[in-house]
C-alpha cells in the first residue's frame, strides 16, 4: 500500500431526537441533536471496500433512538452510555466520540411547550477509548450584551491603525464555551447541577466585569467558572466580538451620547482562549 | 416608451438598530431590524436614470437612526412615524411601507442582557399613502409543541395515500401570524398591551386545543386572538407542520408508546389561513 | 360560526426530488424541490376537525414522487401536471399551486455530476383553478456584478442625506425574476428554450447597460427579456443592491482608484419593479 | 495569578474583500473572505486589561485591504504575506494564522461577472511562527454525485442494524479537503497550478471509482491528489454522505429501478480521514 490511511473516523451527524416522558400527565420534553463518530480498525474498507468491520451509520442512528427509550437523563451521561456501547459492543471499533446539543423548551402547559427558533444550546461530548471516558460540557450561541462598563484603550497602534480609543462602548458576544469534568462517579444530578452553576457563573462574570478588553472579560468568565466548579481544570472560550458602531448623528444636528448604535455583522472580532486552574 | 413600469418600490433592508436608554442606571435595550420601501413618481430613474426624485436608500437608513435618537416606543408607532415622514417630507414619494422586527433580550443586570441566537420576533408593518396609515402587527418564529392531544384521522384517501391514521401524535409548529389594528389614536401602551394579549391568546389556544387537524388548531388560535383584541378584524396565520415521526423500536424488541420521535426537517406541511370576525 | 375562515391553503413544502434518467449509459440527473398548496372546500377541518375533504400533505408528497417516475421534462410542464391532478382528482380541492425550484448540475462523467453548494435556481409556479392554468417561470439567486459603468448621481438630497455622488461604482445584485407565459400549447421544448432566452437576455442586459441607477438597470433587464420572449407580457424583478464600499486607503498613503472594496452585508438596498409590454 | 491563560489567539473574521484589476479594459475580479488570528505575549490584556501589546482587530482588517492594493495573486501567497507581516511588524505577536476563502466568478463581459449564491470555495491557511510558514490549501462545499457504480454490502450487522444491503445506490457528498505544500520557493503560478491539478484529480477520482463504501472513495480521492502533486504529503478529507433514498413506488403499482429518489437532509453520514504518502 503506497498511500496509507492516517487518522480517520465515521459516524452519523444530525440525529434529531425528541423524547416525551409520560410518567405523569405533566409530560417531560427533551430535544437533542446527536452526532456519532467511530474509529478503529477500518483499513479494509478504505483500501478495498471490505466492509466487514463497518457498523453502518444507520445502525448508529438506530442505537441512539433505541437507547433513548429507557430515558436520557443528563446529556453527558447519555453520550457516555452511547460511546461505551459503540466501543464495547463492536469488535472493530476502538474509540467513539458522541456529541450532543440540547435545545431547551419552556413549559406553557402540562403537555405544551414553546421556544424561539434557534436559541442557546447546552452541549456535550463523550470520548471513550475502551479504557477511559472524557466528558466535555459546554454552551453555544449564548448571546450576552453589556450596554456600558466596557472600554478599549491604550492598544498598540501601527501604521494601519485608525481605530479611535473609547471609554464607553457596547460589548456583545455569542459565547461558545467548553470544559471537562474530573469527577468520581458523576451522575445526572452532578452534570445538571454543574451546568447550571457554570452557566450562572458565565452570566454573572460577564455582567459584573468592568471590561478593558474582551480578552479581560474572557479571563474573568473562565476564572468564575473554575471557581464555581472544582471538578473543572480548564475552560475554553470562543468569544466573537459583535461590534456595535455608535451612529454619527452629529451630521443631523443631534448628539448621540451612547444611545443609537448600528449593529455590525461582518467582519467581527474573534477572541479565543483557555483559562486554567494553576496546580502549582 | 414601449416597455412601461408597473408597480415598483425601493428602499433599504436589514437596517440593524440597537438603542440604549440611559435615563437611569438601569439601562433599557432595544434591538430592531428595519426595512423601508418607498414608491411614488419614480418613472424617470427607471427610464433614463434621472434620479431627481430618488431619495437614496442610504438617506432612508440615516433617517431610521436619527429618528431613534428621540426614543422608539412601540415598534408600531416607530414604524408609523417613519412611514409618515418618508411620504410627507419627500415630494416624489406617495407611499411608504416600513417593516420592523424586534428581538427581545432578557435582563441579567442593570446594563446586562442575554438571549439565545435566533429567537422569536415581534413584527410590524406600517403602510402610509399620504392619507391613511395601516398598522399590521405579528410574531415570527414562535415555536410551539404539544406532546399529545393531537389526532389526524378520517382524512381523504386517494390512490397515493399511505399515511396511517393516528389518534396521538406530536403537534409542532413555528408560528408566523399577522393582524391589523382598527383603533382610534392608538399609543405605545395600546400596541404593547395588544401584542401581549395576542401572544398570550396564541399560546393558550395552542396549549388548550384538543386538535383533530392543524387546520382546526389554526382556526382556534385565530379565534382566540380575535376574542382577546376587539380592535382586530382578522388574523393571518402560517403554520408549518413540523413532523415528528414515532421511531420504530419494535425491530429491537422495544415498545414505543409515544416516547421516542425522530424530528423531521424536509419536507414539512404548511397550513395557511385567515380567520375573520363575522360582521354580519 | 362567529369566526369564519377567509382565504386558506395547505400543502407540503420542501419535497426534495432527485431523478436519474437511465435510458442510456449517459445518465440524466434532475434535482428539484417541490412545494404544493391546495385550497377548496376546507371549512369542516377548520371548524370541527372533520378531515373528510383533506387529502393529506403526505399523499401530495407521494404524488410528486409517483409522477416523477414517468419523467419530468420542463419543470413548468411537471408543475402543471401536478396542479391539474390535485384539482381534477380531488373533489374537495378547487385550486392548486405547485412551485418548483431546480438545481442545475454540471456533468463530469457518464454518471457523475458536480456543483457548488447553493447556486442559482430555475423556478416555476403553476396555478390551476379547474379551468385555466397560469404558468410562471423565473430565476433566483443569480448573482451579477459589474466592476464599472455604474454611476449614482443627481439624486434627491434631504436633511438626512450624506451619501456622496459617484460616477464609478461596483454594481452587484442577486436577481430574483419571474414572468408568466401566454403561449398556446407550450411544450417542454418551449419552456426550456424560453428560459434559456430569458436568462441570456438578463445577463446581456445587465452586462451591456451603462447604469445611472439600479432602477434603470432593472428596467433595461425587464425590457430585454420582454423583447426576447413575445409570449411574456410582464417581468417582475427583485434586485437587492449589494453595496461595495471603496475602502479608504488614503489613511495609509495609498491611492485607491476603484481597486479595493469592502463588500457589505447588512443593510442592503432593495429595488423591486414590474416591467410591462405596452399593449396600447 | 491563580487562573492562568492557556493557548489563546484573537483576530478579525469575515473580512469581505473584493478587488478589481483595471490594468486593461478587461477587468479582473477577485472575491475573498479573510480571517486573521494572532497569538503571542498577550497575558497583560487578559489579566489586567493592559492593551499595550494588542494590535486591534480593526487594524488587522485595515492591513488586509491595504495589502490588497498591490495585488493578490494566489490566495496562498497573499495569506503568507499577511501572516509574515503580522508577526514581523508586531513585537508582541509571535504567531499568525491567516485563512482565506475565495469565491470564483464567471466572466460574462469585459467588466461583468456572474455566479450563483453560495458555490464552491477555494481555501487556504497560512501559519507563520516567525521562522517557518506552513501553507495549507483546499476546497469546501464542492458537491459531487454519482448516479451509479456505488454499492454498500457486507457490513457489520449488530442488533440495531436494519439497513438493507444495496448493490446500486446514489453516492453524493460535499467535499471539504485540505493539504499542505512542501515546495521550495512556491510562487503564484505554482499554487494556482497545484490547486487546478488537485481539484481535477478530486473530480476524476470520484467519477472513476467504482465505490464499495464512501471510505473507499475517500481513499481513492486522496491517493489521486497525492499522485497528482508531489509536493503534498497528506490529504485530509471530510465527506458527508448525503443520503438519497429510493422512493417506494411499489405501493402505487410502479416500479422504481433506481430512478426516483428522495434526497435526505438530516441525519447524514460523515466520513473523515487522512491519506498519506508512505515515506518508508
Amino acid at each position: 500500500m503506497t498511500f496509507a490511511m492516517g487518522p480517520n473516523n465515521y459516524g452519523k451527524s444530525g440525529i434529531r431526537l425528541v423524547r416525551v416522558g409520560r410518567e405523569s400527565a405533566r409530560h417531560e420534553l427533551r430535544d437533542l441533536t446527536v452526532h456519532t463518530a467511530l474509529s478503529g480498525d477500518l483499513d479494509a474498507t478504505h483500501y478495498t471496500g471490505d466492509n466487514t468491520g463497518v457498523l453502518p451509520t444507520d445502525s448508529q442512528k438506530n442505537t441512539v433512538y433505541a437507547f433513548a427509550r429507557g430515558g436520557i437523563g443528563a446529556i453527558e451521561a447519555f453520550a457516555e452510555r452511547l460511546a461505551r456501547h459503540f466501543v464495547d459492543a463492536t469488535p472493530s471499533i476502538t474509540t467513539a466520540r458522541v456529541r450532543i446539543e440540547e435545545h431547551g423548551w419552556t413549559r406553557i402547559g402540562d403537555h405544551s411547550f414553546t421556544r424561539g427558533e434557534g436559541g442557546e444550546l447546552r452541549t456535550t461530548e463523550a470520548l471513550y477509548d475502551g479504557e477511559t471516558v472524557r466528558i466535555r460540557s459546554g454552551v453555544r450561541d449564548l448571546l450576552l450584551l453589556n450596554t456600558t462598563d466596557s472600554e478599549f484603550n491604550g492598544f498598540l497602534a501601527d501604521e494601519y491603525t485608525t481605530l479611535p480609543e473609547t471609554d464607553d462602548r457596547i460589548l456583545a458576544t455569542a459565547v461558545t464555551a467548553t470544559w471537562d469534568y474530573q469527577a468520581e462517579d458523576p451522575d445526572d444530578a452532578f452534570y445538571d447541577h454543574a451546568f447550571t452553576k457554570a452557566r450562572g457563573a458565565l452570566l454573572t462574570a460577564f455582567a459584573d466585569t468592568y471590561s478593558l478588553s474582551l480578552q479581560q472579560t474572557l479571563h474573568a468568565v473562565g476564572e468564575r467558572i473554575l471557581k464555581a466548579i472544582p471538578e473543572v481544570a480548564e475552560v475554553r472560550l470562543s468569544l466573537p466580538n459583535r461590534h456595535h458602531y455608535l451612529f454619527d448623528l452629529g451630521r443631523f444636528g443631534l448628539d448621540n451620547p451612547g444611545v443609537v448604535f448600528q449593529a455590525g455583522d461582518l467582519p467581527y472580532g474573534l477572541i479565543e482562549g483557555t483559562v486554567r486552574r494553576e496546580t502549582a
